[in-house]
């Protein structure tokens, strides 16, 4: 009985968090422009109930009682979901109410000094408000606590149990094997240049859609919208949201992103049932109702699908005469081979969200290090611009002309968040050595040799969504390919790639 | 300073409320299937949580500092909405969690039977949560309380101050002027049969939009979308939304529908800026966040715009040009004058949601009786099939065959709402005395005249739509029109159709 008395408390948290998730949903797809302000009230109300409730001395006695009863019986998974849930209570509570507010407070001028200074390409205009979220997030960060580096209590509200020395060597690693993969896929060209076409959006839209769907993307349990950010988005699992933008010049951003998102949708969607509306559906710490146990294993669903699967040779083998089908004219004289190398092309360039899967941790490397740095107080956010400038050369090879493309692009630092970028390559690297032990399984490989998706979405499911954040996501890893982290399956997988794109 | 802190209460109600609005709009718009049992748990939390805050400690000792700080100052503004938040919570806290979550249970279970009752025409099968319907909603009217009539406590939470003693002359009135005038017109027949063509929905939805935007519709606060019912839910004024359910077989439903629509939003939107998250725009006992001061002064500008404005000779004199534009074929060979006659057509039928404006209070009629014999136990449930076939035999002069055609066509008993149908025609009697007395002033007139409704919205918007629920409805009349509620308008302005129609 104590258990269900955890559990209706648990499920009233959850109920607020779906519903401050349609919110978000509702506020980057459908809401009218005068609605921007009763939303940030309504967000800011509901986000607080919530804490109110996780923090709540009703919760904290449930749980007590819900011990006392489980001591003398219960199983595994109850007493794991109570301990699951007092622990990242613990860890929310280290966050003071005033720390969150003045987070919530900060975002919002932040952003809107981001979006003034990314479009007049003025630093100096965002650069206090960086410095400001630079020194929230390292009062939250000691708030938490770390036995290392603080940057690491920031990495673990994205990635629990991650550190900084754990990803340094890791990511040294993927930028020693990457150089000769790139210096080698640099120089072969597709021959197709398809940003010289334009193709009709209603069309994109529709091939997307009936590629989710065969990727196993149940559209009875979500919706696909259009946005400007493409994102998913869940409501519990039976209503899971996936996004997408679409634009006429460039074919590849519109199907990608939203294969992308399928990835996403189909953790979110393979949550066990019972797992709903129950503490391993809840992120506590930055009180977000989502199933996915981290943002690096979510990203490993998303990339698994995006780039293991929909860029692959066989990927296309399979599916370009529907492309084609619905871009004769556009796609005239185009062969599957030209259209597989022309989405699969690397080329170093400035922007993180557009490059490629031989230059994408690079960006991600830049990233970590500042952060890093910034947090510890080893650099000052008004060095940033040139040092920026600088690590792009080393890394990239490349000159950043302006800060709009250079220390300006991303949304996160605006948004309050440090710490979650090395949660991308994380995503690159687990996606590769899930798909590589998902493949061992014949019935998984034979299935997408055939187009057949089904056998891979139930491996992931099995292995992984059903699970929730019932594990840590190394321990999933673990437990479904027989191996700890390791770059392996990934630098392979783009080895193989090269060699392919090469041949 | 705790007037301010009376508001920051009300606020945080009024922003739950607006979320449980936009959950609402989501499940009847955008929610995949796979969304429903979810939705049922975050609508029960939220509702729940809003009325814990509303009866909750916080807001009472913010009301009791209120009232003393304003007993030495303040203006009457402040002491209006204070004294206006405390009636109304004490009239909620008279219905009992108890009763409360017994409707909201029983709710979901009659709905699901009245569904498959309805489907079925089985009114044996929906007949018991009728019944534990009825016997519900007596005890909430006992709980409310009521001087007269036990059926004036639920008239009360739709429509404040209305009672059935005073209802009855009104409708007694009316069923006797539109027995003539529903003689003389269900003899004249348009010539046009609209229900002939086939009106593709694309075009009929860029028509009825051009127009909801010249009726004064503001988009850039609010949308309009698809639907099965259509409604209008407002989450603030800066988002006021809007539905619309377009058939190619019946042009006249989608668009009198938007504007039907428009006209609530066109209240919504009028709402004045200083009253976004105060008192006067929550609708306390039905714990829903809304402007318009009752459903009936709500209804009235629905049925200005839908029947004054949009039905009128005017409008189609107007408009019936671009019409014809966007429908050159299927309105071949119809006139301005024909089209003007179809869509005011007399004919009794069943159906109070397709009826016409000479037989649509005659369906009302009916309700109310029903309705005031069953909660004060004159008649019984099982006795509902016969009776409605008897008396719409006397009221329409039609035989209704079945009783999905007959009782069990609304919805309104199944979601347990007893009481609300009167407020259809207050909401006509109302809505053409405010037309009346707003066309007395020139600039709106000549607006009218020359197709520019924006004197008309804005002398609604000066007598009406600004002061929330500061007033009741029927005080707000007499200051806009100089004259109590009477019918004198309503049958003016339907004899001057029919006399119209026969010329």
């Amino acid at each position: 009985m104590s258990f269900e008395a955890f559990r209706a408390e648990i499920g009233r948290l959850a109920d607020v968090l779906c519903a401050v998730n349609l919110l978000q949903w509702d506020t980057r797809t459908m809401m009218p422009p005068g609605g921007v302000e009763g939303r940030a009230h309504q967000l800011a109300t509901l986000t607080s109930l919530a804490r109110e409730i996780a923090t709540g001395p009703a919760l904290k006695s449930a749980i007590e009682r819900a011990r006392d009863t489980l001591a003398g019986g219960g199983s595994d998974a109850e007493r794991d979901e109570v301990e699951f849930a007092a622990g990242a209570i613990a860890t929310l509570e280290r966050i003071s109410s005033r720390l969150v507010s003045e987070a919530a407070e900060l975002k919002t001028r932040a952003n809107a000094a981001w979006i003034e200074a990314r479009r007049e390409d003025d630093f100096a205009g965002f650069a206090p408000f960086l410095q400001r979220t630079v020194e929230l997030q390292r009062d939250i960060a000691a708030a938490i606590g770390s036995e290392g580096h603080p940057y690491d209590a920031l990495i673990g509200t994205y990635e629990p149990c991650m550190t900084l020395s754990r990803l340094r060597p890791l990511l040294d690693e993927l930028r020693t094997e990457l150089a000769p993969l790139l210096a080698k896929a640099r120089d072969l060209n597709s021959g197709v240049d398809l940003a010289m076409k334009r193709f009709p959006v209603e069309r994109q839209k529709l091939f997307a859609k009936e590629l989710a769907g065969r990727l196993g993307y149940d559209f009875a349990r979500g919706r696909l919208d259009d946005t400007v950010h493409p994102f998913e988005i869940s409501m519990t699992r039976g209503d899971v949201r996936i996004t997408g933008r679409f634009r006429e010049e460039w074919l590849p951003a519109g199907m990608f992103g939203v294969w992308h998102e399928v990835g996403h949708g189909l953790y979110e969607q393979g949550i066990a049932p019972e797992l709903t509306r129950s503490a391993f559906a809840i992120d506590f710490v930055n009180l977000y109702a989502v199933g996915g146990t981290s943002f690096g294993m979510h990203e490993s669903q998303s990339r698994l699908i995006e780039n293991r699967v929909g860029r692959s040779r066989r990927f296309w083998e399979l599916h370009f005469g529907r492309l084609r089908d619905a871009f004769p004219d556009e796609l005239a004289g185009v062969s599957e081979a030209g259209f597989w190398r022309a989405v699969n092309a690397a080329r170093p360039g400035p922007i993180r969200v557009e490059a490629d899967e031989l230059t994408y941790d690079l960006h991600i490397m830049l990233r970590v290090e500042i952060e890093a740095a910034l947090i510890a107080g080893e650099i000052e956010v008004r060095d940033l611009p040139g040092l920026w400038r600088e690590r792009m050369r080393d890394l990239l090879g490349i000159e950043v002309s302006t800060d709009r493309e250079g220390v300006l692009q991303d949304v996160h630092w605006s948004s309050g968040m440090i710490g979650s970028f090395a949660t991308y390559t994380l995503g690159n690297v687990m996606g590769a050595q899930l798909f590589e032990a998902a493949t061992r399984d014949r019935a998984v490989s034979a299935g997408i040799d055939g187009g057949d998706y089904g056998p891979l979405r139930d491996w992931l499911g099995h292995h992984i969504h059903r699970h929730g954040r019932r594990f840590p996501a190394e321990a999933l890893l673990e437990r479904a390919t027989g191996e700890a982290l390791s770059t392996r399956s990934y630098l392979a997988a783009l080895r193989a790639k090269v060699d392919g794109l090469a041949a």
